[in-house]
């Protein structure tokens, strides 16, 4: 890489003015980025604190490579517990070789989405539809919702899908720590009101819309602030479970351990972790940088997660993407570069250097309420409805990504995702739509019969043919042309339009002859109209052209002149001479 | 199923002088079948004679069921291979489990074809594109020679693949038995002389082409019984392996032992072979159909083939489908009706009763020579030369079968088939053609730039995709359209063509509305023409035709129309009032 790359382009055009936004906007996101820092940290399974150090150095890495003037990366929830599921088979949550885990997969998942970066392999995340995406994060949502109520209520828990959560923390529910439970749930209540009653208040009061938006994003913080106020007053901390310790000062560089065996085992959820969380955070990037006017570049975005990833495992953070809200917070507060985020790594290294001590006390299951007011926020009924109307396909991706979260866990979930919507996509495929076409009179244009009041001749029968023409659709085809022969008893002359068609396989062909073969045994010729160059510079290439009982027409139209010229009076549709 | 089904239609319409063509070609066909029945019996890794007890009921039983007059069903080199390649991993060759499990694979792919017909499912055949079968065709059929040169030698052998199977034997080569390998080499340089020299010798000698070819179809049955003579004479049995005893008279009718493990074992291997099965005779029987004008049904295909390896099972044999050579002798030696096979079974049925003794002394190596005679006649490296010229992905799924088949055994290799040729379907879907096109002067039509002499506006963009918009490349489409925005810096309107455009999904949609406002920010409208019924009708659903910035046009003639007559004057090219 060359060492002006390393100057990210912003910063050489940085005006001393953007200075104020960037730091209150700074201030704003990392107050934001605080609670969700520790309470994604301790969803993936981890000590607490690793999730301020995954939020320190990746706000500065994506600084340097990332192409979004505002993308607030750090931890996020999905990929919090995308963690979590690739490394409990592996190790028990907290031990020194979970935490290795998630360093590694980290680092994993930074390398592929840098390689990805490097070799402009972005198109690997369009194995990822949108229904498929959203069909994932909402049933992540739903798993993190359902695990995050034993922490509320400060009992154990354990499972791989919503119904094992389910069942194991209905199990344990005699264990309920009532002095967690409480704080827990009067937590999760004041949460869901300032979500839901704080914008309407502020609004009522007279405070601008998007401001008293932007103040209600604060409330968590707010509520970490006072549950750790009064956990000190009354000390809680010895009834229910608490952060606990927390290093101070700025995390160690480290060299992530290495095992190749380690390596195969995590490389497959590095794989999907980098993949989701460029596609994930690749879509927020793409609404700020369309409502801002600026221009996006994907490969530079790869580099700049694959860097975040990487600085986040060298500093012992695990792996981290692109945060929604977030974003949107330094967006909406005014942030003007990606300066914003290297200030905001400021606060955060401010608090490791001075005031670790204040979160010791901060109860877990204040951590598990905003998790669940998070992860709610997630699900998105309505984007799913939405795909099931447009397409019942889609729809079914996305009910398949959905419900194998859910019943199966996040890696058989997305696996089912993506198999389905591949196995659509053929399936579609496989069956053709074919029209009888007729001409639009006083044009040239061919439509369908049975959609446009068209004229068709007694004795030419125009097919548009509007897929690919291949195995596994080819004989459906041949079926239905011998259907449209029986019906139309009178046809001298086939015309298939292949207007539609931009590749005939070799299946395809031989059964093409075939077809050719059996209509002239018919006395009936074969026409082929509106062949792209490129299909027809490939049947230059079989027999099908010499064999061919009819002619090549550069359009039906051409084709309508050139038979009814032959055979036909205009007007009376009667044999002529 | 109804009474009257059951009587075939061939035999009502049945007419006596069609009896001698069918007699004649039932005793040559028969006299093909009893050597190969015997050595793909001993392919199959069974005792020879089950070979005969698969060749006789289903001859029967296929001309009760299936639709074509002169399919020839019965043992086949390829299904015996592929029973062997399913069965040495669960029992020993030879052994009764071994024998049980041969009769559960034929009931089960003969149960999965009649299911497959009833249902009409016979496109399930469509997983399978030609270069897949023809290259598993070679494949197999080197598989077959390789396994065939220790059983020439009288050697032992074992393996998988081309290369285990070669190593085995070449470590077993000093244990050759040398009558067996002089014998062996003898028949198998007189089967090769008969193959490639007594055509030509017969039609020097004034017989006529057709057949010359059948009496050198014959070769095998005349070289058995004289190495049965010889073998007789010689006392031969002593020193080299035989057929040995037949158990005379007809099978006794068996139910095949059921166990669930063993079904679940062998329901992915009996799955294959019914497909393979079927689509080779299909194959067969297209091609005779379409030269005798008669017509197939793809579904009593099914049922005939599936009640004939039932039929196989229920009397002890193993699984069978059309066979290409003995169809031939059928077709060409003057067979009329199914009734042939049925005499051919009845042929069968005399040789079981009385003449089972004459084979006992059949040696082994002769079966071997005949089966490397007829393997190498399924090797086609011209057609997969020709799959690899066509198009590159066919010839990678061809190949990738071909060397999956040689390198890694016969259902690795299939898989690997199937899972290429989807792959490269998908894979040359997600990079689409997109030409840029202008009007063929003096007419309506809309072609590519780079192909045609055509008229293009300076300030109206045509584009034609040329492929469905879907997640997976969409992404490449967005940046094409970037691409040409930039190279045509005048553009103010962009009409895309999607006329072979079939499908959008909601993926597409979304990025075509992200595309659209781009766009409109830039002050280019956005325009639609060529657009399907059926795409028009989804695209009613999502609110990208609201939000369009431009119009949809019945054709991009009528879109140049109406876009030039708002602002150009027709001849100048300058903007108007």
């Amino acid at each position: 890489m060359r060492v002006h790359h390393l100057v990210p382009p912003w910063l050489k055009h940085y005006q001393p003015r953007w200075l104020i936004g960037d730091s209150i906007a700074a201030l704003l996101a990392s107050m934001m980025l605080i609670p969700q820092a520790l309470a994604y940290a301790a969803l993936a399974g981890l000590p607490p604190y690793l999730g301020l150090y995954a939020g320190l150095l990746p706000l500065v890495g994506y600084a340097l490579f990332g192409s979004s003037s505002v993308l607030s990366v750090g931890p996020v929830a999905v990929l919090a517990l995308m963690t979590a599921s690739a490394l409990t088979p592996i190790a028990t949550p907290g031990s020194p070789e979970y935490i290795n885990g998630a360093i590694l997969l980290a680092l994993l998942s930074g390398i592929l989405l840098l390689i990805m970066g490097l070799l402009g392999l972005g198109s690997l995340a369009n194995l990822l539809s949108l229904p498929v995406v959203d069909g994932f994060v909402s049933g992540a949502a739903l798993l993190i919702i359902a695990g995050q109520i034993a922490p509320l209520l400060g009992v154990e828990s354990g499972g791989d899908t919503v119904l094992e959560i389910l069942l194991s923390t209905i199990r344990h529910l005699p264990n309920t720590d009532r002095e967690a439970a409480l704080l827990g749930i009067i937590a999760l209540s004041s949460l869901i009101a300032a979500r839901l009653g704080l914008p309407f208040l502020l609004r009522e009061l007279g405070v601008n819309p998007a401001r008293s938006k932007l103040l209600s994003r604060l409330a968590p913080m707010l509520i970490v602030v006072i549950s750790i106020a009064l956990t000190a007053l009354f000390h809680w901390e010895k009834e229910l479970p608490v952060v606990g310790i927390i290093p101070a000062g700025l995390p160690d560089l480290i060299i992530p351990p290495f095992s190749p065996g380690l390596i195969y085992q995590l490389l497959l959820p590095a794989l999907i972790i980098a993949l989701l969380g460029f596609v994930e955070s690749l879509s927020i990037a793409h609404s700020i940088a369309q409502r801002r006017g600026e221009k996006l570049n994907t490969n530079a975005e790869l580099r700049g997660l694959g860097a975040s990833n990487i600085v986040s495992a060298f500093s012992g953070g695990f792996a981290v993407t692109g945060s929604f809200a977030r974003t949107a917070v330094n967006d909406e507060s005014g942030a003007k570069s990606p300066l914003s985020g290297v200030i905001a790594a400021g606060f955060i290294a401010l608090l490791l250097l001075y005031a670790t001590k204040v979160f010791t006390e901060l109860p877990i299951c204040v951590l598990a309420a905003t998790i669940i007011v998070t992860a709610a926020n997630l699900i998105n009924f309505r984007g799913m409805l939405h795909h099931w109307h447009y397409d019942r396909t889609d729809g079914l991706a996305m009910a398949g990504t959905f419900l194998g979260v859910v019943f199966f866990g996040v890696e058989t979930g997305i696996g089912l995702g993506v198999g389905l919507s591949f196995a659509t996509l053929i399936w579609r495929a496989s069956r053709p739509h074919i029209a009888v076409v007729g001409r639009v009179p006083g044009t040239e244009q061919f439509r369908n019969v049975l959609r446009h009041a068209v004229k068709t001749q007694p004795d030419i029968l125009f097919l548009r043919i509007d897929e690919n023409l291949f195995f596994s659709n080819i004989n459906a085809i041949e079926e239905r042309l011998s259907v449209e022969i029986k019906r139309h008893r009178n046809t001298r002359h086939m015309v298939l339009i292949l207007s539609s068609v931009n590749r005939i396989d070799s299946t395809a062909i031989e059964r093409l002859r075939q077809v050719n073969k059996d209509f002239q045994s018919r006395h009936i010729q074969l026409h082929l109209a509106e062949v792209k160059g490129r299909v027809l510079d490939r049947l230059g290439r079989s027999q099908l052209l010499q064999e061919l009982s009819g002619r090549v027409f550069l359009s039906p139209y051409i084709a309508e002149l050139a038979l009814r010229h032959h055979k036909f009076d205009e007007d009376s549709h009667k044999p002529g001479p």
